[in-house]
């Protein structure tokens, strides 16, 4: 199965670009390709039709450890459908290198890895665990843009 | 026009090193080149003789978002003088890889994307919208070394 | 020398894998190794046998800066284990690339710089000022997990 077959199988969807603000024109690029490495710019939760996903907020303070988890499953999906509208073709993706997870994090809070999990998980289960495999951080942040519960950033590898 | 022309045409000038304390001796690079990668460490703003630019403290406190987006264009100047220390010729740089934004946050302020915008408009400015593209990330940290507001960590990549 | 034979002329001993919770199983990897990079996840300080090394908390706050760079330390040695059962000899590895070095930070301290000398310093002692030479952040943390002092990431580069 593909990846694109393996998301549609577990019933989830690509959303659209996350929406900016009209006119603005961002000084940077979600996905930037150079050879076979794909950087990818940090990304948070988003709905399917692009507009930030609810809750905002700190986890551990107005967001529960399992709304942070389903707020980086989130981030995962709006990842991969930036990754796609750069690439083309989510088969292009040999490898996963490198994920660093950033958690919003309400003060005492410290369980970052099982925020991050959501996106991990993810991830291992529509590319499975040898192409999905990859090195992670997962810690906390004093404050994310818009108040985002997690931002994640990443690069991955295409086939050459 | 190469970078350096640019940077003259706008009036720009690349500041020396940061001063250091007397007797320190750094057990990292500043720019560390391996192959073709150029990994650059964290960079902060400093002024033309090196030392650290005032204001310093926290972005949405005693920092304003207009002094923050000046701090990263600051920023973006002390890097490039590192990196042409390091590699001689800011013409060897082929492409901007990645560009890891951290802010100096005070509580509630979230509009880091503006503030690490100073330092990605430099670099289109005076690398063009091609050549000077790059993946970012813009996030709040908690406390950044010497209290500054904005700290900037980069890759790039040299032509073969 | 070699890295272990320096290791064992400093005393120094590589710590066990982490401990994990009972049952758990990571969905990411300690080291990836693609191709010649080793992508290095965020790593905490260890004891010789993987519990998590005391004191935990906030560097500057319930943390002294000393116990803070000797948890830097004692973190390269964790990262040092974690690398050579993935890759089997320390000796493939040809290069530093990037260290990213984060400290749970009190409220006001900013000397993240010469906590995490406590990594880099190690890292020069036993492979050496050419070998060991790497890029390197240290900035400031709201929260790290389980309380951790320090979490540093990096990437290494393998010998072709």
């Amino acid at each position: 199965m593909t990846v694109e077959e393996r998301l549609t199988a577990l019933g989830l969807v690509l959303p659209a670009p996350l929406q900016a603000p009209p006119g603005a024109k961002l000084p940077f690029a979600w996905v930037h390709v150079v050879g076979a490495r794909v950087f990818v710019s940090g990304h948070g939760p988003t709905n399917a039709d692009g507009s930030l996903a609810r809750p905002l907020g700190k986890v551990g303070g107005e967001v529960s450890l399992e709304q942070g988890y389903a707020a980086a499953r989130l981030t995962a999906l709006a990842m991969l459908g930036s990754v796609k509208r750069a690439i083309g073709d989510l088969e292009r993706i040999e490898r996963w290198g490198r994920v660093f997870g950033m958690v919003n994090s309400a003060p005492g809070f410290d369980r970052q890895p099982a925020v991050i999990n959501g996106f991990s998980d993810l991830i291992l289960e529509v590319f499975g665990p040898e192409r999905g495999q990859h090195a992670r951080s997962a810690v906390g942040m004093a404050e994310l843009p818009f108040r985002i519960p997690v931002e994640i950033e990443a690069e991955l590898l295409l086939r050459a």
